[in-house]
């Protein structure tokens, strides 16, 4: 192993955004290296996972987790290698997932925000598929949503990380899957690549019809990855005893004032409907069984998963806005250096 | 018994009604006395239920029941005595509580909809706590709500049928009960005669600071009978886990366009909250078990039933406004006929 370097390359930031991220918000800087305390270890970053809740960790204010504060590295999950350890659990060369931040080098300890892997994974999944994106996928479906087969469930963001995995799971259990993406490329991926039995583009179609026509049982799961106006037009198909899994809520992150409500929520009362937010984290106890489940669907060809790579920390902020813009497809994975 | 009279006063639909409904929507007329068919018996109407679901029932389009037609009786619940009997299951003089509608006499038989009660029972709470009223507060709080010891509980049109009823079941199981109502004299009554904890007037007070002030632990259980604002401003108190029961809209029933819906649905995600509608009809199977605990409870004294009475169906268009104008305090009941 070569010599460590003296500085860490990291983004920080420096203002709290007003919609899109941009590098007005954040700085790269090259800051000391982070000191190992004990029992912990050093890693070296490889490639960092970007989901839109980083997002809103850079707003001020209470969330499920603390804001990101001025001056902090922005937080993030990522992976890479051990290169000097302190904590009996790791050694150097393990592979290491924890919440690296965006930067070159961060400390880890044993416990439930960093885990070690088997030697020779392939980094990519452990960040979307056999990571928080899938078990977000899972339990939201199965757990919150409740899909059962012959039903119709639709999921939004359905081209990206989680929404490409729920829709492909929802198929293996004989559901309706209906996709809703912000692009015909992405529709025709998801229907054409994964399976789904149809799509609908948000920004060119006229939704309420295109629910109609795709959804003639009415949508028994919806799994929400947007919020604002796609949420209000499933909850006018939303069918009896319907479920709607609130993920998150990406037309909502970069605004600076609250979009309106879902004006059909009321459809709820009528159809005994639900509409549940949850949040993967609670359910990391479950961690290790569901990525088995998972592991067999991806060994067997039954699932996909997908990544969409950025090059560098330089790219943090595309890559960040791409969840945003709808510039993805699966996964947005930034990958910080190759193995040592 | 006197004779029968040929005639049979009844309250029809004339023409949809756009917000508050009005004689111009509805009329009074000496229809034809109700043929009794095979297996049904007549009634004599002494009292009628007045809910503000009523209202939805007027409008056009889909609800959980089939809209009322142009030319039929405006659909209600009420109680009386049989006068006439072809059904095996009921004699003259038993004492009935069907879908009476709006009308002096209605027929029906011995099904879901229709009951016979025991002799001499008086009439009002079986059409408030020990009809539908008590049915939709026990199962809405304890069932959909899971309402537990040491929570707080909010719930709006403090001072109605529902509302009422739900906050003093509340008290007893060892919640902290705070209602919402829109005058100080329901807010006062809420407090001083059935034991809630503390109460707000939507129409004066600062919504969001006295949610701070009287749920300093925030909000687990929201018992929603109003929609809009008031339920936008209790999400935005929403506990961890918390649960809104939404059990009706008063703030919609009256609106030609849909009220913005609740921006603040997204704490539902970062609070892992939930949002679930029902209808009491879906529970009628516990309809006697449950009637027999409330009956127990006002029986010991522990809750209390209230009821407002309206005379005559003369009063129909104002009885029901009650219900959105905020008149009322608790069930609003029209007597139609003393016992003959």
């Amino acid at each position: 192993m070569s010599a460590l370097p003296t500085t860490n390359r990291r983004i920080v930031l420096r203002e709290r955004p007003v919609g899109l991220l941009s590098w007005d918000h954040v700085e790269i800087e090259d800051g000391p290296m982070p000191e190992m305390g004990e029992n912990e270890a050093l890693v070296r970053t490889e490639m960092i996972g970007i989901d839109a809740t980083m997002r809103s960790w850079l707003n001020a204010g209470e969330g499920y987790l603390p804001a990101v504060e001025i001056g902090e590295v922005v937080r993030a999950s990522g992976a890479g290698r051990v290169v000097a350890s302190n904590c009996p659990a790791y050694e150097p060369g393990d592979i290491i997932i924890g919440l690296s931040g965006l930067q070159e080098y961060f400390t880890c300890t044993d416990d439930l925000f960093s885990s070690k892997v088997a030697a020779g994974s392939d980094i990519a999944p452990l960040l979307s598929i056999y990571g928080s994106t899938g078990l977000t996928a899972y339990v939201g479906l199965i757990d919150i949503g409740q899909a059962k087969e012959g039903e119709t469930v639709v999921v939004s963001a359905a081209g990206g990380a989680t929404g490409s995995i729920v829709g492909q799971i929802a198929k293996l259990m004989g559901c309706r899957v209906v996709g809703i993406a912000g692009t015909d490329e992405k529709c025709r991926f998801v229907v054409d690549e994964l399976g789904f039995d149809a799509a609908i583009n948000h920004r060119t179609d006229d939704l309420a019809a295109k629910l109609k026509e795709h959804c003639p049982k009415r949508v028994d799961v919806y799994f929400d990855n947007v919020g604002g106006r796609v949420l209000d037009a499933v909850l006018g198909r939303i069918a009896q005893n319907g479920r709607v899994v609130l993920c998150g809520s990406i037309s909502a992150y970069n605004e600076t004032h609250k979009p309106p409500g879902p004006a059909n929520y009321i459809n709820l009362i009528s159809r005994r409907g639900r509409m549940e937010g949850f949040i993967a984290l609670d359910h990391w106890d479950r961690f290790p069984e569901i990525t088995e489940v998972l592991r067999g669907w991806v060994e067997s060809g039954e699932v996909r998963h997908v990544e969409h790579f950025f090059e560098g920390l330089e790219s943090s902020v595309d890559a960040l806005n791409a969840l945003f813009t709808g510039a993805n497809t699966g996964k947005v994975i930034i990958r910080v250096a190759d193995p040592s």
